[in-house]
Formats: structure tokens, sequence, C-alpha cells
């Protein structure tokens, strides 16, 4: 009598330097954290996993302190999870590291199931040695107050389409923002935006418009006007991708 | 009447990151940041300087927060001293960056007056997807009370031949050692070494040999061995330069 067949399904949190990588999202051609990842897997249980997802697609360059995937596989693995941990880490280049294994319910889906994605990002106000891949250093004096003034502006529930484009034209364009809060010490800005979800580039366009408030290139009233109607500047002003780190997922 | 020649002296603060680097000094068929410095000036001023020494040598993939140069240039820059700072920034690839440009004494030589070089070294507890060029990842669990300890018996007047090697013989090998630090955070740990100079290579293998205490596999009365007869271990030991920033220079 065959047994039923079982799937083991595991919750992965993951961090992981982007610059090397052409994005989350498995490539063809291309080195992915996700296209690793698998790789990884395959080689630590000998077959390619059945599922493995993240919470999101982080673009080229963007880094992860706490991206979450999910990974399935056939059958009950003799593995503890700090040794699939460990053995996935065996498999994965440098810049690509596995905190934590856990047993998931068999339905976990890392991307449905997240409740709230926590984004950070990180400004230099000056040239740094050691920063090029993980900031974006703005040469021009940022005045905080005024970005602080204009962020308050994009908490709540608001239509984004200025900022964010969908694949689907039917779907909504309306997020509930929860957290846009700017903190500096002597040489960082640091950006933290958090919703239950985001558009495409968005977070990297509400960075670019807030520095843009802050160099006094545009006020409050302009970002009220991005809320209220289509606006193609935001999309001139998307920061670059080196400055930002998908910090935490919740469920 | 021809004017006296005037030759103008400036010290310089800077930054790098030395992954990328063959070292500080300027090599023959490899990039170094003394070349990279150079080229820079006489890029800047349009003749080389006459001259552009650092307070030491730092080795390939060792990196610097504080290191100091002084630079000599012929004739009077019309240059404020902040716009060299941004000139040579201009001519300088992305990691490496001078933080301050000050003048200097006509005798001022960043090397022979240094009083206290200081030293920081970074370990990491854990494997890092943001770390492989800045720590040393050490597996092991470390014995963080007896590194401390041992640490201890390194400070003071002592000859340090077992873990350094000088250019020439008949030079000496004792160095007045002014601090060995080690304190801990919950992925790191950092060993501060600061002393009148140091031989080649001996912050490494100070560095080394203290992990191998932390290890268990050196004790105490092996430091007070090396410090009392030569001893070829401290070389075998030597730490990977990934982990070293010259954090400081004092005059």
């Amino acid at each position: 009598m065959a047994l039923p067949l079982r799937l083991m399904r595991y919750k992965l949190l993951i961090e992981y330097d982007g610059s090397r990588f052409a994005g989350w999202q498995l490539q063809k051609n291309d080195r992915s954290i996700q296209g690793e990842l698998i790789a990884a897997a395959t080689a630590l249980f000998g077959n390619p996993p059945l599922e493995l997802y993240g919470s999101g697609r982080t673009d080229a360059g963007v880094h992860a302190r706490g991206q979450v995937a999910h990974l399935e596989i056939r059958g009950e693995s003799r593995l503890r999870t700090d040794q699939i941990q460990m053995g996935l880490n065996d498999h994965l280049p440098h810049d690509i590291n596995v905190l934590l294994v856990a047993k998931a319910a068999p339905r976990f889906h890392a991307r449905f199931d997240a409740k709230e994605r926590i984004y950070v990002y990180q400004i230099s106000k000056r040239r740094d040695a050691f920063g090029k891949k993980h900031v974006w250093w703005v040469r021009d004096h940022l005045d905080v107050a005024a970005m602080k003034s204009a962020a308050a502006l994009l908490v709540g529930f608001h239509n984004f389409r200025s900022f964010g484009s969908v694949p689907d034209p039917t779907q909504s364009t309306m997020v509930e923002m929860n957290r846009v809060e700017i903190t500096e010490d002597a040489d960082r800005i640091y950006i933290t935006i958090s919703a239950s979800h985001f558009l495409w580039k968005m977070v990297r366009r509400m960075v670019g418009v807030l520095v843009e408030v802050g160099r006094k290139n545009l006020s409050n009233a302009d970002i009220l006007r991005f809320l209220e109607q289509p606006s193609p500047e935001p999309a001139r002003l998307t920061a670059p991708p080196s400055g930002l780190f998908l910090e935490e997922v919740k469920y």
C-alpha cells in the first residue's frame, strides 16, 4: 500500500546584499536570489523544491535584512531545521544568508499571508568609502523637518497610483500606509516605510519625492496633488536601489 | 629677481575600503591607495605632488577610517583646503575618500611624527551577507573572558619579535603597547589595539593569537612564552586582512 505523498513546508528568514544580483525573482540568464536559493535547496535535498516563494520581489541592487520565503519539499527530511539552515548556507554565495528555518503550516504562503512589509532606506549625507552599494549619497543639504512634514501626509489610506504601477490595470492602487518615519544621525538619514503591500517601485518613488521635498524643490501641496491625481513626476524621481533594505515582513 | 620656491604642505585625513587595492603603498602594476591619491593630486594641481606619504603602509585588503597622509606641492595653490578635499575626491574612486584637508607645518611628516596608531579588528560571530569584506567570520565559539585576560598580558613594553618582523635585523622589535581591548555586542567582537608603532603584520598576528586563546587552543602561558622567546606560531595564526581597520593616528 502506497503511503500518501507527504509534503513539508518551511518558513525561511533571509538576508542578502542585492548588489551582485538581478533581483529576487528567478531569471533565465541572470543571477537572482530566488534562483540561488532554489539551487541551494536542490543541492541540499537532492531534488528541486516544489515551491520557493518570497514575500515579494525586490529589484536588482535592493537588499534585505529580513526577507521571508516559504520552501516546500516532497517527503520528510531527516534534517532538523537548524541543519537545513546551515545546509542551505553551505550551498549559497557569501552575500545570501539564511538566518532561520522553521516548520510552517501546510498552507503558509510567504507572499499572500504577509500582513505588513517594512522597508528602510539609507541616505548618506556625505561621501562614504564604504557606502556605495548600501546608501544613496545625496550631496545637497536636506531639510529633514520639511521631509518629516511631507512624510506624515503619506500615512493613511491613499491612492498611490502616482507612486507605482500594478501589473493588472483593474487592480487597486489604494494602499494603507502604516508608517513613513524619518530619523537621522551625524552622517545618515533613514526613511522607514511600512504598509500591507506596495506597488512596483513605490518605496523608491516615495523616497525620491521626500528627498526632493528636502531639497525644497517640492512642497506638501505637491504631495497632496500626487495623492489626488495621477502624476508622472514621482517616477522621474525614483531613488536608486542601493539604499533600500527590506527590513521585516510581518504575518 | 626670482622668488624663492614656495612649497605647501597639507595633512590629509582619509578613509578607504581596502578590498579592491593591493594595499597602501604605490605599486608599479597594481592599484594602491597611495597611487590613487598621487594620481588624484596630479589631476587636481596639474603636477605630481612632491611628496605624498601615509602614517603607515596598510596591507592589501586592510581598511582605514582614519589614515593620515601629508601632501606637499610646489607653489601656492589658490584652492582653499575644503576645495582641495572636494577636488581630490572628484578624482578618486568611490572607495577612497578624503575626509579632511588642513594646512600642515613645513616639516610635518605623517609617518615620523605619528605618536600613536589605533587599529580596530572586527570579528563576526555569525555568517553575515553584508560582511565578507569587512569582518573575519569565526565559526567557533570564542571565550571572550579568556581573550580579555590574554589581551592584558600584551599591554606594556615587550619584545614583539614573535608577532612581526622588521625590515632591518638591527632594528628593535621592542614596542610599547598602549591598549589591547576586547568588546562585544550581539553579533560582533571588536579588538582595539594601539601602540606608538607596529611591526609588519603584527596587529593581525596578535588578533590571530587572541582568537586561538578564545578557541581554548592557546593559554596565557603561551602568550608569555611568545613575548619571552621567538616563536613561529603567531605568524601561522595571522588573521585575514578583511577585518582590520586603521581607525586613528595621533600626533
